[in-house]
């Protein structure tokens, strides 16, 4: 024990030690960064001017930049709210503002910073282009012999991609206000421009709407935001400079709709909110006038509500089942010579565009609405990618990349961060690029609650927002994860509990302060990933525990990505202090499993978990003599690679839904034994 | 360090294995549990069915209490939200409960909880009987080698006092919904029912007034909760059996109105919001009828707003100086012959009570309200204590303290813990001990923010709550201490963010997830008590910097109280494992200042509590010295006791506005040392 405690300190302490490179921590890299030799130091008598025409969002957000800075310097600024008063030319920070950003694809995002000995200058042309220099400053901030400063540099920062969004589904899991606003606060952090609000869905509808108040009453179970609330977001996101995209899901993933107005069911039956997750046949009866004057009004009182001038319907997942069931939509379809379901959904979507244009609205839409003869003013958002993806760009439509950003299922950073909404590669024209508007992760909640959505979403999502907003050549990944476990502070700072809820959730699992040997365990282990958690989307239902050990697992897990690119270094160079490393690791985990044990005892809800933590000290035993054997270049008895190979496999078996991360490294140590 | 840390290691594990006593681990402990052998096994197939004419509330909660009990076992229960359909006898768990409570003082709050091996039933007169039957269930939940059950019993149990409130100052820092509705939660877990809302001060004013909309447009810089967000906080409350009871703070600590609408003011000037604390000289001009209109009509707005019988009027600390500055006022003393600014504030009570009589409330104010000839129908809420408080129960006035319960002042558990609203050596009669409604720790937020806000409150509130609900006979503080550290995770468990915001805190001042040379220091630290971390009210202001090693130091330090015990009981019975212990902790603190000074080096915010760290370090090795010669009973040199009290007497210095809390225990080393 002592010596693995010895070596997680040893192992932390080196955290700290990161070189600098030129990108000065900063995640999204911007467009250019030129260094100087000087530094803006971080006194007491730190100031804020504005001057220009910014409007009164860069005065809130300069304030709360600077009790940001305060907060973490600790050094007592002066300045209380910054207002038009305080424009003077010698600010320690000034900020020239042309005019007030319009909420609005495409807007002007750009912005130069300067630093140097006396001064920083954040010039843009609008107040959004400060807000993002004001975060590349903020992690700008450096330490050195005389304390705090801010390196001297000319950037010149823009985005790659005018869609840099977010979906976050508050229908599976309910995610409160506070939810909201924090996830808000961290993709503003990271310079995200698109919250994707998907409110309507089976299980749930979660605005408040006066024209239809059953919508919540009955489809929402005390859980939604009032149109004030809705406002607040609204206010809130465009404050950081983030445009709100409703979401309303028509015609499938609609139960929460039909079981508050059952007469837009395709299918007479006793609706009520479903429970399980997937995909579901209700579906609206699209050959009812009902459900477009339905429609009419529901879309119009949101198109008010919700002012971007985009309007997602979503489209996607319908199963056509209740429409081949029901004899009066399949006369319909006899009558008007619809083919198919497919084609009855082409229908629908040509009737809803009317309606959104009406309103103001452009339309959005899954892949699946893209079907011959829908018109090419909508924009496609895919969740499928590859071909599909392709053909909506070649056919001419403006699309928006979510597939590979799907970051509820828990693959890790580096997938995600490789994904490229134009691959330089892709077969495509200029004309064809041009119509690719960024790309959107989505944090689908099935398994995600309001404890730990925040670890779903973060860090990870911080690397997909450098994706969209960088260039395309920063793609090397150990540098974009050097950079992540700096951020990923940041991102704390601004109230993502993606790293505290870890020790919360670990002191329910033990019940007690005494969380280490899950901890030992947890680090070495990942939920189960794509859609391997719920077999058969049976298992669990919105009702469940998700406060288990597949909650408190991580996508990513640092440590087994260290110990895995630790040992891929150790068999190329055999490296005594490598090695010393590896050993203590080994050590940690083999001695681990009767301290779970021990654990068990006392919160049987770990039980699930015993088989990993055994099998993990099975194979970090293997490890030892593998390295032993690596070591000493002794050959092992006859059998024993084959029986560790066995034992590695066996060890890839789920436990609480999770699995270890190690096993592959391991075996690459089994390997390396000649 | 490899001893220090195993030492570390060693203290968390002995955490889990405290004895159980008859109390269940329960806080507040119930006024009467009788224990049976019998277990009720905790499974899959755990039901909760609801008799009897309870109102929807308790289907709420329960269905709450079954997501809390499954969040903790993780066993997949079926049911999902509890309804009236769910009234089978044969349930797990059955409520049995004769009506719904109303929000109103004195409502019943007993219940009768049976634990056997078939069955789980709490009976009570109201739904709020039930809640807090379900809480105490909660608390029992326990394990053994069979798994999770609930211990059989048989608890009859009923609140010593009917008023056990919290005052949350969401003034001096804001503290949004979630706050509260984290507060409130941690709140019905420790069976206390009243929240008082403290929403106007000097620095601001923070409910939403549709008749003087100014108020929050010009009092609240933003941050407000508007009538729809105080309904949500008086309908949460009521669902968990809390009241809501208002305080609008008049006619001092009114400034941020007095901003709003300048005709209140008694003197003329430009008024800003107050940015620094204490008491300041703004006050209402109550010599003008105005001032009776604006708040007749206020009053009305929000007794409607707020249903609760009870409004409080603040009355406290107004300095009289602007009444004396003002010719009219003063001209308006000398005609109606009112001799000094108390007797002109007993006049302006006088006239508000029948304006609050008229919306059917009754009047709450601070000590400084009673003043000769004030009606007997108001009640004083003693925040001064002592004399004053005996005084108004003498003369006849329900009284509510609160002195002794200023969980502000960073005082430790116990001390509040023994402060009893109702001693039984108190010289009063039964008829003015009839007139103590009880008690409610008040939480002000000159230097607590939303991210410190929790460990201010939590857990000590609990003690102070089984203060306020258990025979006055509880009082064990060896016990209440070993529970409170229980009970401290279940109130993580409903959203308490006390525990896992240490961690957060000192990543940010550390910028690194590498803590243990801060966390060594901080485990032994305290930030200043009483007043004196803000010296002369000047040196904070609402704008600072909350994010110190002031903020993240907690009030009663466990370690550092474990230590005090330990050295204690040591110089006592020298025992071997005990000065092992000992010796362990001096060796940790003793080495931690070189490391202290390298994070120093990374973290400059660190630095003014570098002198703490030293002096620790000094007194460490003094502690060392001081084991050995009580160990060996080898006699000093001449100086050694001498010297060592000169470094104890200095090491008291404050560092950070903090200071060691373990000063003592060395002392009592030296002290020992023949």
């Amino acid at each position: 024990m002592k010596k693995s405690v010895l070596f997680i300190f040893i192992s932390l302490i080196s955290f700290g030690a990161f070189a600098q490179d030129n990108t000065f921590n900063v995640m999204p890299v911007p467009q250019s960064v030129k260094p100087n030799a000087q530094k803006c130091r971080v006194k007491k008598t730190f100031t804020i001017g504005v001057q220009g025409n910014p409007g009164q969002r860069v005065y809130d957000e300069a304030s709360r930049m600077l009790r940001r800075l305060d907060n973490r310097v600790g050094l007592f600024f002066k300045q209380g709210h910054i207002t038009g008063k305080d424009n003077d030319a010698n600010s320690t920070m000034l900020l020239q503002v042309a005019r007030p950003a319009e909420l609005r694809m495409h807007e002007d995002e750009s912005y130069q910073l300067i630093v140097n000995d006396k001064q920083i200058i954040i010039k843009s042309e609008t107040d959004f282009g400060a807000i993002r220099g004001m975060e590349t400053l903020l992690q700008m901030l450096s330490v050195d012999e005389s304390g705090y400063y801010f390196p001297g540099v000319d950037v010149n920062d823009f985005p790659r991609f005018p869609w840099r969004g977010l979906l976050l589904d508050v229908c599976l899991h309910w995610m409160p206000m506070d939810v909201v606003k924090r996830t808000l606060d961290g993709m503003a952090a990271v310079k995200m421009n698109v919250f994707h609000f998907h409110f309507s869905e089976d299980q749930a509808f979660r605005v408040e709407s006066k024209v239809f108040p059953k919508l919540t009453e009955l489809g929402a179970e005390g859980n939604f935001y009032t149109q004030e609330e809705v406002k607040e977001i609204i206010r809130y996101a465009s404050q950081r400079g983030i445009r709100v995209v409703p979401e309303i899901d028509v015609p499938g993933h609609a139960t929460a709709m039909i079981k508050a107005y059952p007469e837009l069911a395709s299918i007479p039956r006793e609706y009520e909110l479903q429970r399980y997750y997937g995909v579901f046949d209700p579906s609206l009866d699209v050959t009812k006038e009902y459900t477009y004057e339905f429609l009419d009004k529901l879309f119009g009182e949101m198109s008010e509500l919700f002012p971007d001038e985009y309007f997602h319907i979503g489209g996607d997942e319908n199963t056509g089942k209740d429409w081949k069931n029901s004899p009066s939509i399949q006369a319909y379809m006899k009558k008007n010579n619809i083919k198919n379901t497919n084609d009855l959904h082409t229908e629908f979507n040509k009737r809803l565009l009317p309606i959104l244009t009406k309103y103001g609205k452009k339309v959005m839409g899954w892949d699946e609405i893209l079907q011959p003869g829908v018109p090419k003013d909508i924009i496609i958002q895919s969740w499928r990618g590859g071909q599909p993806y392709y053909e909506s760009l070649k056919k001419g439509y403006t699309s928006l990349l979510s597939s590979g950003y799907y970051i509820d299922l828990i693959q890790p950073t580096d997938y995600h961060y490789l994904v490229d909404p134009a691959p330089a590669d892709a077969k495509l024209t200029d004309e064809q690029r041009k119509l690719i508007l960024g790309g959107e992760p989505t944090m689908w909640t099935e398994h995600t609650t309001v404890e730990t959505v925040d670890s779903r979403i973060w860090p990870r999502t911080a690397a997909i927002a450098e994706r969209l907003w960088s260039d395309q050549n920063v793609k090397d990944v150990d540098n974009m994860y050097r950079r992540l476990d700096i951020i990923s502070l940041r991102l704390e700072e601004v109230g993502s509990t993606h790293i505290k809820n870890k020790g919360m959730l670990m002191r329910r699992l033990c019940n007690s302060e005494d969380t280490r040997a899950l901890e030992v365990l947890v680090n070495v282990i990942e939920p189960l990933k794509v859609y391997q958690r719920n077999a058969g989307d049976t298992m669990y239902t919105v009702f469940s525990p998700y406060t288990k050990i597949a909650d408190v697992a991580i996508p990513d897990q640092k440590v087994a990505r260290d110990f895995r690119k630790m040992v891929s270094a150790y068999v190329k160079s055999n490296e005594q202090k490598t090695e010393k490393e590896i050993i203590n690791y080994l050590l940690l985990w083999k001695d681990n499993h009767l301290k779970f044990l021990e654990l068990i005892k006392k919160s049987p809800v770990l039980q699930e978990a015993e088989i990993l933590s055994e099998n993990l000290s099975v194979i970090a035993s293997i490890g030892l003599e593998a390295v032993q054997y690596i070591n000493s270049k002794k050959t092992p008895p006859l059998n024993w690679k084959n029986n560790s190979y066995a034992s590695l496999k066996k060890s890839k078996q789920q436990g609480g839904r999770c699995d270890l991360q190690v096993v592959s490294a391991i075996k690459e140590l089994v390997d390396s034994v000649k």
